[in-house]
């Protein structure tokens, strides 16, 4: 059944508005989406019903309260299609993730090790990497790109038995490109390397499936799936797990602790340490619920209408530089464009000035940027509650900005 | 004005329900504390309006959201008085504000240099130092206690010129103890050490003044003081902060991003890598109206008649061990106690089904366990919405468990 994306929009509050008197066009979806009712009410009724401590106490609340935040972890586990639960860590969202799988490279490259990324990275599957290569000696290697997507061409011939880590993005922020990530794992794989995911921009808009995709490791973050800010997910295989140093110490993360050293806890809490956001945990959980609810291929069918509708008449205005790929089978829901003559922040506010939220700026990857030879892009992301509507709406809007704009210029 | 306790009580709505049909007694506020509903509706309220991701977007919505982050900010640092929003740092809690500073101090300790902890630190505030020493050859020592509290001369004969870093609780999470911040900052920074407080305990409960306290950095929880789980803050003065490198690395927290290197923003945003817990500093801003309304030095008052009405009582029943100082005047709303013969996990079940919520276990404090000689306690801990009803539910219960334990054993 196609998603009824007028009836989903009445589960999100914040949509009916009025921005600057005209209706919320909301299209800033890759920066963060907006949350369901439904979510909204679990947390409240965590919080009004169940919240204690977890894993710490005895008394009913605080056994309630750890039911639920385990039971989120193993909705998150099901959702994944991960083996175990032990592989299912909660972090503070998808940098935190990428940060720790970065902590653990760094406890075993050396000089001479290569990591490899892509140039269309996002910051957070960038700076961790700098970092542990200027840390470790290893070297940070980049694969570039060949008509708006990864060139596999490129990627194939800087993989080589140096290589220690491959760490990609499943779909980019910017070109809105699906890089094809089990052939790439494959390809780590056989000449040795561990093969990370930044799967921010993926997990919100299509189903995942880590074992059957093989990645080593998976970072995702709760705010870009309908969940709640605060809470992300980092999976990674058992055997790697296992051998990782827990990158933050204190409580629930121990199994004894003297006065000059400890010893850890089991997977997956000895990386856990403090008091987890377990209100985060279990909204994502319900955002989840609601996301498979409607069914993660009916989302990213509807999302490929969406584009299949808005793209050609973008692509048809005069004026406008679409970045990434123009094959729409290579492409999720993120269209970053610059209209010629025009600043994307002067784009970004005229859309705003009629409802329409998008963003424009560098989009945290000032790499890919500087590698198209442009400083900023305007960007509009689509989720499953925008309709046609917000997409004719759009189109509108950017004609009215290039009137407005050459009439002032 | 006094704390009405019972009116507070109804702002809370987890607290009007029944537990083993007894209505519900929570003394485990050391752990966690409940939220008023200005909080969850304060929550909902930011999703429901203005949820957009932060310091990104020139859309409404986004600089709508930027404004209510950042005044969170700013309303963090009036509570706390800090000198400048530069010195407030959003963490996931005072676990991660901790290992912050432990960070720090593993940029510049060396073999010889000595951090001085106290031997009643919770594991956040052990761990990252053990590990800290470890990793620079510096020297973890530790102050021991008297009387159940600090003893100041062991302190004082243990800080010299070597001590580089300070790190004690304001607040025992298991002793109750209040310790004495301000004498100890001042002979940290006679021997020119940093000063660091574990303030998860202290914050939730009394006035705190960073510039009167003149410590270096203090770290508290949000979800310990009405607030929402996932989010803490670091204070950190801005000279520490400014010579500081960041701990994780991602969007947000730069200024320019090449391919094998990048600057970062200035403070406090430098510290702030990916999406922000945008909700979660939210919350806690309005966890502080709602406290400030009430107002700490009431708050405090409060905790300091149930300790006077409770604690003779507790010391006047027969088998009973109260850990810590016996003058109040030393204490806050935390009482860990053991019942001779009954095991502390026995006596928290059995005190559940009574309706009554309090900690068993080491409570996140090994180290000061076994120098107490034990390996678990009981723990009541009050908070503003208990009343000297809840009181006497626990004596009573506590009678209850003793009977029922003789009778059996």
């Amino acid at each position: 059944m196609p998603v009824d994306s007028h009836a989903i929009k009445q589960e999100f509050p914040i949509l009916d508005q009025l921005v600057h008197d005209e209706p919320l066009v909301y299209l800033d979806n890759a920066a963060t989406t907006q949350k369901p009712q439904a979510v909204l009410e679990e947390i409240a009724n965590y919080y009004q019903t169940d919240n204690a401590n977890v894993h710490r106490g005895v008394h009913t609340l605080a056994e309630r309260s750890t039911s639920r935040y385990e039971a989120a972890r193993e909705r998150v586990r099901q959702f994944i299609h991960a083996r175990s639960s032990k592989e299912v860590l909660f972090t503070r969202g998808t940098t935190t993730s990428l940060n720790w799988v970065a902590h653990f490279a760094a406890q075993t490259l050396q000089p001479g090790d290569e990591v490899l990324i892509s140039i269309m990275e996002h910051h957070a599957n960038i700076i961790p990497w700098q970092q542990v290569c200027q840390q470790t000696g290893a070297k940070l290697v980049y694969t570039y790109l060949k008509d708006g997507a990864l060139d596999m061409e490129d990627l194939k011939s800087k993989l080589s038995s140096n290589t220690k880590f491959v760490s990609i993005a499943h779909v980019s922020n910017v070109l809105g490109v699906v890089n094809p990530i089990q052939e790439i794992t494959q390809l780590a794989h056989e000449v040795g390397a561990i093969m990370v995911v930044d799967g921010a921009q993926s997990i919100p808009h299509m189903a995942i499936d880590v074992v059957d995709l093989d990645v080593d490791f998976f970072a995702f973050s709760g705010h870009k799936m309908l969940g709640p800010t605060g809470i992300g997910v980092l999976y990674g295989k058992e055997k790697w797990l296992s051998q990782m140093e827990p990158v933050e110490f204190g409580g629930e993360m121990i199994d004894f602790v003297y006065e000059q050293s400890a010893t850890w806890k089991e997977l997956p809490w000895k990386f856990e340490a403090g008091t987890p956001n377990m209100a985060g945990a279990i909204g994502l959980a319900k955002a989840i619920d609601v996301l498979e609810e409607i069914g993660m291929e009916q989302v990213t069918r509807h999302e490929e209408e969406l584009l299949a509708y808005i793209f050609p008449k973008l692509q048809a205005m005069d004026g406008i530089d679409i970045y990434g790929p123009i094959d729409l089978a290579q492409r999720s829901g993120v269209i970053s464009f610059n209209i010629k003559g025009l600043h994307p922040h002067d784009v970004a506010t005229a859309l705003d000035y009629e409802g329409v939220a998008v963003r424009a700026g560098h989009h945290c990857a000032q790499p890919l940027l500087t590698y198209l030879g442009v400083q900023s892009t305007v960007r509009a992301s689509f989720y499953l509650y925008n309709t046609k509507e917000d997409c004719d709406k759009l189109l509108e809007a950017l004609e009215k900005t290039k009137e407005f704009f050459n009439g002032t210029f």
